[in-house]
């Protein structure tokens, strides 16, 4: 939501030099992205976004999601492609900062999904499974079930700050996770930040799936976990049971689940709540006041954990 | 720099239901406007910028601006045209807020302007001096000369705190500029901001100015003075007499300058400089530490008054 670097017409300029894409007609900042900066580029040749990595990325795992990305889009799968220079790389630097160009993806974020629009991105979901199968790079999953009780150690304060008395529920959900923490599921590469803004719509349809920036190799039933949590409670903080159906269903129309993979998403999506509980519970004490990128409320996981908390079986269907 | 408001695609699909535009293809927050939320559209129709207006825009003011800019682009001025909806209306409101949907400009801001986009941008600007006659509404020049010694005496301390002793020179400068201020020039619609990042280039040609929203009655050459200001100084602090020779030459070409109006640029340069001095050590002063958007630097503008303040034979041509 941050343009941070801001590049120069000359930078630009040299920096489309190494590319066959002709000259630059618009170039301008778009306010997407906390821990990058944005820019929408016209060229003779087409559409693009270029993305100019700031701090926070961790540039050794670049060409991980580059590469991840450039396989999808070869998959034939409906995401942003980066675009190769002359000489074949995908990474670039502009300014001093790692960057790439990718292809514009045209199509709309839904606020609130409906359970036909859940559908879709359940479909969407299922056939990123599929486009992943043989990718060759690996990248655990560093906000995993093993790296939550480390990172609420330093949270313990927050969390009572944020709600008193609710550090201790958060140790007993951790407990509780480590305790029954599925295991021996399909894996594969996930997108593991499935939500609706970063999921593009065209006329209803499912039309794209992009920042891929979380991606890693985990479960594959724990991405439909994080993506249930994301698309499925109504903004009262209820569980629409209708559009969950909705999402496995579309997922099940292109990758049937086992029943190991249908008997663990309850624990799963309890986990994934709890794994967006914590970042944003450590991003809410860490931005400073006045800033104009609001931190999302952790407020609105907490809710969600209490509901997977005291209905454990509220994910079991059918 | 920034986006305020947030638009759902619930609220896009209302405001558009108005017009015959089609369905919206993409839509995504633009980092342009310090004042105003921007946002790109492309719909089944073509591309434009949705502008949110945000608290500091005087609404009352709004029908000037829109209708100025309807007015030029039915003369031909390459600029952003507001588009109406079905009822011929161009304010309009979402989210509670006034907006207006303009068509989208290609074209490309330069940074550092060489000589011959001088030539362009003065071109471009006489243009829009000729294209503004004949248009009916008025708005005064709320930031003119007689706005500036009420407007600093609120400024003294902040002065002084950005350079020691200043408040002195900017006092003896507006009694300067009193005395000497130049009347009885040709006037007309002026841009009062015309500035790089207010024009857009295409292969070196000017293709389009845009951000009228200090546009006002006043003095045509004052307009040329802000430009000479913006445009024609190097980063070092230097004025570039070869480039501001290039950009009244260019504007000549369209509207030949009287005797009395080159003779009146020294000291037009000299208020224009103490315009834009004064609303950003105002700005300078407004913003809270940690805010993303940057207040722009009062420094630059006082070293450009102190250039036209040691040099008043500076902008005096041929």
């Amino acid at each position: 939501m941050a343009v941070y670097t801001d590049i120069t017409d000359e930078e630009l300029t040299l920096l489309l030099a190494d590319y066959d894409l002709g000259a630059p007609l618009t170039f301008k900042g778009i306010a997407e992205g906390v821990e990058n900066s944005n820019f929408l580029l016209e060229t003779e040749k087409g559409r693009f976004i270029l993305t100019v990595y700031e701090k926070r990325v961790r540039e050794d795992e670049l060409p991980f999601f580059l590469g991840l990305m450039r396989w999808l889009a070869d998959k034939g799968y409906p995401s942003a492609a980066p675009v190769r220079d002359r000489a074949g790389e995908t990474l670039k630097r502009v300014r001093g900062k790692p960057c790439v160009l990718v292809e514009f993806l045209t199509g709309l974020s839904v606020r609130r999904p409906s359970a036909a629009h859940c559908r879709e991105a359940g479909e969407g979901l299922a056939r990123l499974h599929l486009a992943g199968e043989g990718f060759p790079m690996r990248r655990e999953n560093d906000l995993g079930q093993a790296a939550w009780a480390p990172m609420f150690a330093r949270l313990k304060g927050a969390a009572d700050d944020l709600k008193p008395g609710l550090s201790g529920l958060i140790e007993g959900d951790l407990e509780r996770l480590a305790a029954a923490w599925p295991t021996g599921l399909p894996e594969g590469i996930i997108h593991a930040d499935f939500f609706p803004d970063n999921v593009f719509f065209q006329t209803g349809k499912f039309s794209a799936a992009f920042d891929f920036y979380f991606a890693c190799w985990d479960a594959l039933a724990y991405d439909i976990a994080v993506a249930l949590n994301a698309w499925c409670f109504e903004a009262d903080g209820s569980f629409n049971i209708t559009s969950a159906r909705a999402m496995l269903t579309g997922y099940e129309a292109h990758r049937p689940l086992s029943q190991a993979e249908k008997d663990a998403l309850p624990a799963l999506a309890h986990g994934a709540a709890m794994r967006f509980f914590l970042t944003r519970l450590a991003d809410w004490g860490a931005t400073p006041a006045g800033a104009l990128v609001k931190p999302k409320d952790p407020l609105e996981y907490e809710r969600k954990l209490a509901v997977h908390r005291s209905a454990p079986d509220l994910l079991v269907f059918g």
